[in-house]
């Protein structure tokens, strides 16, 4: 690390360095932090904006509470960069999000720093109280600290944990980091009133302003800087007590203040870090703060890729050409635009993804239409499931992981129905860097056992589109169509719009034999790895042209399984593979044992999925071909199982 | 119907003839449903004292909103049978609940009256609002009301509803039921606060009873009174802005009102029925009103069973003897108490059930060691993984069907970071008369995928005590334990707390073949249709000397698996019925399978579970009976399979 660059920070290991610093340094220790994060992620991607605007709350809690033994739980891990670096992890950070290297999120597995996994919103506060709960029942004065956005506030669990904190005994302190953001902008009745509390800032800005130029004139010191600042926070409690929701279920409220003064912000939590009871303070902060094209457009700057530090220009922003094939994620946003101006009953719900999912196309074309509900997926389920009953058509879209949260909610309120809710579940499968939390493995399983649901996971853009249009269009139960994070394969995607039979698959093709004869193996995939599949056989076929190659299809629907290909399948062949980017326990592979096994067929099965183990972070070609799902993965499965019958 | 009895009330089959009646006949209709509530329920079993407490609110909706063109929305269900009675479903009523009769819940496919499902708790408000966006969009000037307890407002989802509903543009009324109870009492800050609301219910009265006499005596006219009534909402209205969370987030709120008086109710509703924007109307109730043995005990008379309608004693309340097996949920209570009183790091987490889990016995000698969380199911896991990240042993104790609503907390806050959290899922398989919404058929295949997780399910209630000795005194990870709703098997439970090892089985008998062979069946069960499987073996035993009997093992655990019995059973069976209460896709019978394809074996297999359709209501043995678990079911399979041998 360069030291004349980084004169503080390259002299910080750990939170204990930082804590012999004195205050008035905290100011450089956060420029410095604010410059490196700038400098490293120009360089290798990852999140950005959200870890840039808690620079100076991650230095402020570093300093005042007692790290490790104190707990620090961040809510959304996207914004513990600056945590990680201060906390014994600044010299490998250029190894952040790489196979093998530091974690995308904070990872009790990782640094006893880090308090809990946190990949997912609005965690923060349970966690955090049973933490504390744990302290008070182990007579230990640790401390506990939960930090959450204003966006995870919208989150149902981050009120259950509220709706406790303020009901069981405990001294947990939360910070509420208020930047009118989740990803996209923050959106909710409880963030218009965060908004509402803000307009305050500005009396607190004069009064800080006013204390700290009569102390500079030397007309005022130390204490009695302190004994007005103090005479002013309960005036200001007082006038917001008027409307403050969290007092209002018994959590203590200081703030808003602002979250880029590390002095202020310092002395604060040193005034209220040893009072008992559940508190909260409420701090505004920007997202990007100090790195001026983040703060202008903090919705590209959440994870911007990598870009040029002085001007912020980002490397490949506009490389997309007319021969890239385009984002699952745009095709979805561009169908489903195309299909709703045909189809005014079709509406979009997106729980605070409007950007990540692409739904943003429709809503900037047909705003009145469409519905950011906020970090919210039971609700948004729920809520397409009220519009489906009273004859809309929801089209709601959720990242696969995100949907394990709206399980009951699909069970409960679509499935029993069989109201006509599409779900369209992207970042399905192994999604790469952002790691365990993130992947989309579970949805297969767990949405299979559910009665009434339609489920289907395209192959390419084309089928997608297709998917889409007969979900929407030709369907009136619940549909889930999943598809994976990034790019396709076909740079013409604008197929026309028609519908596919329910349960039906394709027939990609089918195979060679030895010798003249049929071939006795078959590859059945489900899902976009079904290219991954043909382009193995072609490998095969390019090989030598004795090679014998296996049929191969594309299931497309995993429920309800395609009966006609099952039957073709169970009579011609011998040997079996089945693929998917998906559990192997219990999904797609299990449903084809399944239908063999109730149509009393025994076969040499071979079912390549995600494994039963927790697949870490990495490039996804890194990440599929640890689990032996890559070209190489299938090549090797297929040789196996001719072999079988070759022996 | 006897019409004497029932002189109002039998002239109403649909609300229509209910808003045929003036105003001051309300009393008496309600009156008389009341009555005829507790007259039904005595006889016929059911949820009680909720619908009791809404008699009132139910005449007062139907009387002032055009149903079922306008929508009621009822937030768990078990309230609505007062709904149900004025509804068309009167003469039907003593079918409630019963196999192939009324419905436990509302349900859009029983009657048009019924705007959703609506079995599990906190959904109304995301539905309404789905509904009220839908009227909106479709012009239509359709109401759509949702009735909400405050037990069901401590559950993120009401949250999540309440924060988009003040955000998004519409017209939803909602109203609070406010009874200070869920099942048990309702608890959290938001309890706490409504608390508070309440004190103002004096003055209210005050008011009330003011003008009434004023009125009475001819001093004020009706537009005087309104008048009167009008200021003093927008005074009450004033004094509660100061601390009004509902006004916070954009709601607007009215009350709280006495929810008994129904002509004042219809005059509120009257009132703000046709205000635009989302309103709240706060009304107190109790539940169990207007009848003495419920209001006094109204946790007991949530659902009392039978009972003499004069004097409230119930039927079968004292029945127990020494010989009867206990119920399930008692066993998990006492042995909790029993550990807990040994280990300290032991706490108990329910959301919301401490009577219908049993948790109340630890509850009531370790009060300070237990945490109803209120329902809350994804904050009562996180929760836990909290604590036990921090040394305490949490024993979490959920439905299995509302466990579904926790699925992402298992997965992201406790499998991921293999914390020793205990899950235990009561109401485990079919539960009997809640039907569909209440079956616990989900846990298996959905938890199965999940890595680090261990899963078991005890075939009685000797290896329910091993299995939680086992979990909290032997494990350090995630363990899952699931059993059904009702009574066991063993009038004498209590053994010694002892460990088994974890992914092993137990050979129940091990059959006998044809003249003297080995057997060449294999029965292997999950859980407690283990005695159902030993007694239909039991019974082919008594048959004949020489009828072969499969061998049969009880797997205890769903994963691991037992690999060293499934050798065996691969080595030396044939055939193999696996029986779970749990869904046939992806459970415990795929697992097999799976284990044995992976294993290169082929067998027939017969996988006996829950069937892909959501199975309805009914006494458990007749839904046992229905999908082909009950001996009957086990033993035609039995014999199905052994003869494909035989043959």
């Amino acid at each position: 690390m360069n030291t004349k660059q980084y004169k503080l920070l390259s002299t910080i290991t750990y939170p204990s360095d930082l804590r012999r610093l004195s205050v008035d340094q905290l100011p450089q220790v956060c420029n410095e932090l604010r410059a490196f994060l700038i400098d490293e992620l120009s360089r290798n991607p990852g999140h950005f904006a959200s870890s840039l605007g808690v620079v100076e709350l991650t230095v402020a809690l570093h300093y005042v509470f007692d790290t490790p033994e104190d707990r620090i739980v961040w809510d959304v891990g996207h914004q513990a960069y600056g945590h990680k670096i201060l906390t014994g992890r600044r010299e490998q950070f250029h190894t952040n999000r790489h196979l093998g290297g530091i974690k995308p999120f904070p990872s009790p597995a990782e640094s006893e720093y880090d308090a809990s996994t946190c990949g997912h919103a609005s965690v923060s506060i349970s966690t955090a109280l049973g933490m504390a709960v744990a302290a008070k029942k182990q007579g230990s004065k640790r401390h506990v600290v939960a930090v959450i956005g204003d966006g995870a506030m919208s989150g149902g669990l981050a009120f259950e944990g509220l709706n406790n904190a303020g009901y069981i005994p405990n001294n947990m302190l939360i910070i509420l980091n208020d930047n009118d953001m989740s990803i996209d902008h923050a959106v909710g009745g409880m963030n218009n009133y965060l908004n509402r509390l803000h307009t305050s800032i500005t009396y607190n800005h004069l009064r800080n302003e006013a204390a700290r130029k009569l102390s500079s004139w030397g007309w005022l010191n130390e204490e009695g800087k302190k004994r007005i600042i103090r005479l002013n926070n309960s005036i200001k409690s007082f006038v917001h007590k008027r409307h403050n929701i969290f007092e209002g279920i018994d959590i203590r409220y200081f703030g808003p203040q602002d979250g880029h003064d590390v002095i202020e912000l310092v002395r604060t939590l040193r005034n209220i870090k040893d009072m008992s009871g559940p508190r909260l303070l409420h701090i505004l902060t920007e997202k990007g703060f100090g790195y001026k094209p983040a703060m202008d457009d903090p919705t590209t700057f959440h994870a911007p890729g990598c870009f040029d530090p002085k001007t912020g220009e980002r490397a490949g922003a506009n490389a997309g050409s007319k021969n890239t094939p385009p984002r699952y994620q745009d095709v979805f946003g561009e169908t489903l635009l195309e299909m709703a101006r045909l189809n005014k009953r079709i509406i979009g719900v997106t729980p605070a993804m409007p950007t990540g999912c692409s739904m943003n196309i429709m809503m900037h074309e047909i705003p009145d239409r469409c519905f950011d509900v906020g970090i919210a997926e039971g609700h948004a389920v729920t809520f397409s499931a009220g519009m489906a009953a009273d004859g809309l058509i929801p089209v709601c879209n959720i990242y696969s992981n995100f949907a394990q949260r709206a399980y009951d909610n699909i069970i409960h309120d679509v499935a029993i129905s069989r109201l006509h809710v599409v779900l369209c579940l992207d970042r399905a499968g192994l999604v790469g860097e952002d790691g365990p939390t993130h992947h989309g493995v579970f949805d297969l399983v767990s949405l299979r056992a559910v009665p009434n649901l339609t489920i289907a996971s395209p192959m390419n853009e084309a089928e997608l589109r297709r998917l889409m249009y007969t979900a929407i269009e030709r369907q009136d139960g619940p549909f889930v169509i999943r598809y994976p994070r990034g790019n396709g394969v076909m740079p013409d995607w604008r197929c026309p719009l028609e519908a596919v039979e329910t349960g039906t698959g394709r027939c990609i093709s089918s195979g060679r034999g030895q010798q003249g004869k049929e071939p006795d193996t078959v590859v059945l995939s489900l899902g976009p790895l079904g290219n991954v599949v043909a382009e193995a056989i072609k490998e095969l076929e390019e090989k030598d042209e004795g090679t014998p190659l296996p049929a191969h299809y594309d299931m497309r629907f995993l429920k309800p399984l395609d009966e006609s290909i099952m039957e073709k399948v169970a009579r011609n062949y011998d040997n079996i593979i089945t693929v998917e980017d998906g559990a192997r326990n219990g999904g797609f592979g299990s449903a084809v044992l399944e239908w063999l096994s109730d149509h009393g067929y025994s076969k040499h099965v071979r079912r390549l999925g995600i494994p039963d183990n927790f697949v870490e972070h990495g490039k996804p070609a890194e990440l599929y071909h640890i689990v032996g799902l890559d070209k190489e993965g299938i090549l090797q499965a297929i040789t196996g199982m001719q072999g079988i019958i070759g022996e």
